[in-house]
């Protein structure tokens, strides 16, 4: 059970390590962090570093695929052609291709998510839609088939124990959970934005902006990118089936 | 606002990157991942490394010091006598002192947590007794003035928050919960020992034997540690008191 973990510079650490600390306990799993290089990787704060263990070129078919989000980096990380022809690649043998928070903006951009409904961190649902997946805001986690994508940061801990347990078994999940202690009681309850108040998304929307979180402008021009990015996998496309 | 991780190796991933990614929001955070020398450090899986950005001696005020849990290390953490004397240096200064899963037998072994209340992973609370601490298995966070500990690895993510609340207002609070869409909803109801079956408990345990998490015969030894460290503590305590 080979799981790969897309590590790219600006990554939120957390779209990651949630998840990781879930599914490293699955039965027989080998874990990677994977990028076009082995190395220290900065996240989004740029004051945390992860490290990468493989290349892609080291990791041709993973059981497991996850792409998580990022504050800064999830625009220019979509245009990442290398990246992308691996992740359409790995997905044709993969058991699972997940992502969490602003991950699936870049599964999009690798045109795995075409037509299908998805969801992302609350700030990064417009940047479905040039891709045409159908952004699915209200839900935590959305399952199409065998493509897994959850909203914001925190969600991959649940997208991670849903695949635990149909990969093995409620029981097991279940063991897995108790081990992480994930009985959660957030001592506020403004998590989603049904939730929060107009003022708290305001504030969110500014701590964000100040902490290398989302940022707007890059969200907008990378609204304008998604169509270069989409087309530039168009192109790739018909490159690969040419061959 | 400066924040310093303790970035030990061993460490559990998660118990550390929870509170981080709620801290680092904090108005003027500065986040230091501390360890006695810069550099790479093994995390308790030996796949994931995180990187130390800054020595001890190079962080000797910070506002806030944060020790986190792990599968593999905490006996021999809370071991090292140069970590123990640093936190109770820092103790001295600090607006919190914050711990994460078995990170409160660290705080414990150097004698921040004398005849309090605390709590850690249910699996790690008989380590407490030792130290003359009251173990609060049936709570996620214990609050002992500005000295706060929380139960197992996701736990930190609840302890962050609450002191985000203390620190910088609920306001500001429930707007780094909406920016990390932390509006948990794990699909099984199994997260703590009072919701979780006896199989689940004990499945708990197997994969955390297996999967380098909490391993019973360290554990036991770290019992015995414990006294070790507590004398030497003391003995440390009346070294520096007579100079």
């Amino acid at each position: 059970m080979q799981i790969a973990f897309v590590t790219y510079p600006g990554v939120t650490a957390l779209d990651l390590i949630g998840p990781y600390e879930v599914l490293r306990a699955l039965p027989g799993a080998e874990v990677r962090f994977v990028w076009h290089e082995v190395g220290p990787v900065a996240t989004d704060s740029g004051v945390l570093y992860l490290g990468a263990t493989h290349t892609f070129a080291d990791t041709p078919r993973p059981d497991i695929v996850l792409v998580p989000g990022s504050g800064t980096s999830t625009p220019s990380t979509a245009r990442d052609g290398r990246l992308l022809a691996w992740l359409r690649s790995v997905h044709e043998t993969s058991r699972w291709t997940l992502s969490v928070c602003s991950g699936s903006v870049i599964l999009a951009a690798a045109g795995l998510l075409n037509g299908q409904n998805a969801t992302t961190h609350w700030r990064a649902l417009d940047l479905l839609r040039p891709f045409g997946v159908r952004p699915c805001g209200d839900l935590r986690i959305v399952a199409a088939g065998k493509i897994v994508t959850s909203a914001g940061v925190s969600a991959g801990i649940d997208l991670a124990l849903h695949v635990a347990g149909e990969e093995a078994g409620e029981g097991y999940a279940k063991a897995i959970q108790l081990a992480l202690e994930y009985d959660p009681s957030p001592p506020f309850d403004s998590g989603s934005t049904s939730k929060a108040s107009v003022k708290t998304k305001a504030l969110a929307h500014k701590i964000m902006l100040e902490h290398g979180m989302f940022r707007p402008a890059e969200l907008a021009s990378a609204t304008r990118l998604a169509w270069g990015a989409a087309l530039s996998r168009v192109r790739d496309r018909r490159i690969h089936a040419s061959r």
